[in-house]
């Protein structure tokens, strides 16, 4: 790598209007694609060189689909755009004084700023629970999970002390959201299916895998119904769910609940909850419960000509169907991108700008082979096959790319008829968080 | 991770023979697989807990294939054997006269002991070149260059010094072998079908492609027809090749040519040559460029229930028709291996042994796109089409598992038809060698 001071941004000067967009995931890759490269001039920045499928990256984390198969590099997403720029880094800061945006390798001048960086994992400031649990929002996390569960199953299989192996064996999954409840179905199958071929000395009846969630129902933001044939369907596969349940703390060897009770285990899977990827530079009266205030056309609340869509916006109170916000998944970041990228083009005509409205299309969730339900307009609630159908439809449609589809179809197609889970490597060994020297590694080069 | 201490091999005692193998490569995977469970206990031990097609690593290092697609999990492979028992841990040594295996949770006997670990890069005693180079023996490696390749495009397109963004261009692969070649066309594939249009602000008239090699002629173990063959398809690609010519020093900045020569560059491959990897114990006397010397039974010289197999083993004047020993790639380790497990099926039954007589199936290298060379059983030589198309059966069939020759055909279809490379993420950041930190880690991780 070369030093940061012989680099620069390099992007060609412009009369056209120049868009800045930062953060490449479902929000500003809508905005790139729907702006008209006659009236703008886009660039875009993100510190990773791909845009990915989000929703199905927990089948990363339990070995059923590849990284690069949720994922595009950003380049090839937008190799026919004219007047299009990427630049893979870090931006450091905003400066909506002098309208610019700060990287690790110089200041770019903006017309109209779109903050599209999503969000992270949000630990509700319990630091010992952020060192030791593992959250599931980046490529990387996947990654490290990945390889977790596989070194946990190769170590009880060489213990001869059944405390520890139990330990390895016990599985805790905080937040019964959808990437809750789809781990632990996924956890689950390869239970049912793969693990004890692959270990034949482990006596995987020892093997215990937890749901905690703090609410009254798994799945809440769905509908009461698909809440409790979701529990069934855990339940089926031998999920132990623990409702209305907090944890207190993790000390990498025993999660203790609010309740008292005490787990020991050596993975605790962190999906209980996220929080924008703040910038530096937003005026903390534009932020609300760590994401940005925007009004209905996703414009920052005291700034002008910045924009936020998608995870890290909080549109309190625009939406008159959707006053406390939109949820955060891939459709409103992907409506909002739209919607945005619209607006500009009203505003180079020095038309109106047209408020934003959610058009829900509705929401699925899976458990397993068989086993899913979905929330569709109209009140229409599907469980089982029919569900699991839609979801597999759906996700195949909504994925990016020609030969990401094939490779997932054939892929899932594959596993379907043989239960098997083709990408069981560890490549890249787990490192605990505090191991100082890899610790240093990683925060250096942002993999955390 | 646990700590070692808590860790015990845990392998069953037992009254069958135990045959013990070190690494999972094509020898010692063919070794096993060759066994009859109800004569012996097989222990495979392994420090990754795949199995990879490794003729295919460069395809990773190019963004061809996903790691996932040329690898296969071991416990996969042998998912269905009796008695057999795979463990994730790396070998330290050898104990001859205790006839023990030491790793770093404890130590095994073994009836019979099968040195399979293959082969690693070898500098040839150049430290600075080792520090600097980019190897590709390993998964890790193919992950690093395809980061650095990437990096590489990626500040090229962001630095105003036309000096810097030279040697960013700048790509020398020393080695003409069949690793040198695939690598270096390619690389030069990319530069045709993918680069342009991703990195449009780039003049890639400027990217250089050195081949750098010490004999005469590129790909050196084949027919001096097909040489002159792959000479000519490496020219049509605008791959500048420096026949007779050694690297002499490499600072991470310029390549400095035993001719005096400089060549600026961020980017030097390493396919130069490889050295066994060895394992503590074996006798001084017992090696032989940096290989194991055996007889023609794969028998360690010297030493009695030891056996060596595929790159790491030298049969030396063992085999009539190859007195130097056999190349080291794939097909030697495959029918070493099967013939070593046939051997220890004569030994129980106090039968004699059969010497190792190497089938020569052929040899082939791929430059790109119709462009390949076989020479085959008979004198034959083909290149063209022809040899691309018997390139592409060849490396189909021997892909290990369905899945895998799928996904990779899949991914071969799709890349035919749009020229397209789908896996161009940069998943792990590649870190300077000169880094302590970074280093650090790595070393203490085994991912060097």
């Amino acid at each position: 790598m070369l030093e940061f001071d012989k680099l620069s941004l390099n992007v060609p000067t412009t009369t056209k209007k120049r868009v800045v967009i930062i953060g490449g995931g479902f929000g500003g890759v809508n905005v790139a694609k729907n702006l008209d490269s006659r009236d703008f001039q886009v660039v875009l920045f993100d510190k990773q060189n791909y845009h990915a499928f989000w929703p199905l990256l927990y089948q990363v984390a339990t070995a059923g689909l590849e990284p690069d198969s949720i994922a595009e590099p950003l380049r090839k997403l937008f190799g026919n755009k004219a007047d299009f720029h990427f630049r893979l880094v870090r931006v450091t800061g905003v400066n909506p004084v002098e309208k610019s945006v700060k990287t690790l390798i110089g200041d770019l001048h903006y017309d109209y700023l779109v903050i599209a960086a999503g969000s992270k994992s949000n630990f509700f400031g319990n630091k010992e629970i952020q060192k030791y649990a593992f959250p599931l929002k980046q490529m990387t996390d996947a990654l490290n999970l990945r390889s977790q569960l596989l070194q946990c199953f190769e170590q009880a299989s060489i213990t001869r002390d059944p405390e520890i192996q139990q330990s390895l064996l016990n599985f805790v999954i905080v937040g019964g959201g959808p990437t809750g409840v789809e781990m632990a179905g996924s956890i689950a199958e390869m239970r049912k299916h793969v693990l004890p071929n692959d270990y034949p000395g482990l006596d995987f009846s020892k093997m215990n895998i937890y749901l905690v969630e703090g609410l009254d129902r798994v799945l809440p933001p769905m509908d009461p119904e698909s809440s409790k044939t979701t529990h069934g369907y855990l339940e089926e596969l031998g999920i132990e769910i623990k409702l209305k349940t907090l944890v207190d703390t993790y000390d990498g060897e025993t999660v203790v609940l609010k309740t008292g009770e005490q787990i020991k285990s050596q993975t605790l899977i962190w999906a209980a909850g996220v929080t924008g990827s703040m910038i530096d530079g937003i005026p903390a009266e534009s932020i609300e419960r760590g994401r940005i205030l925007v009004n209905e056309f996703n414009e920052v609340q005291g700034l002008t000509n910045i924009f936020a869509i998608g995870d890290i916006a909080y549109m309190k109170g625009g939406d008159p169907a959707f006053p406390n916000g939109h949820p955060g998944v891939a459709q409103p970041a992907i409506q909002q991108g739209e919607r945005l990228a619209k607006n500009f083009g009203q505003l180079v005509r020095n038309r109106d700008m047209q408020p934003f409205r959610y058009f829900n299309k509705g929401n699925l969730a899976i458990v397993g082979r068989n086993r899913a339900v979905a929330d569709l307009p109209g009140g229409v609630h599907l469980g089982g096959f029919l569900a699991w159908v839609t979801w597999l439809f759906v996700h195949i449609f909504y994925l990016i790319g020609f030969r990401s589809k094939l490779v997932v179809l054939s892929n899932w197609i594959y596993r379907f008829f043989t239960y098997q889970r083709g990408t069981r490597l560890i490549i890249r060994p787990f490192v605990r968080k505090d191991d100082k020297v890899a610790q240093e590694f990683l925060v250096k080069n942002e993999m955390v």
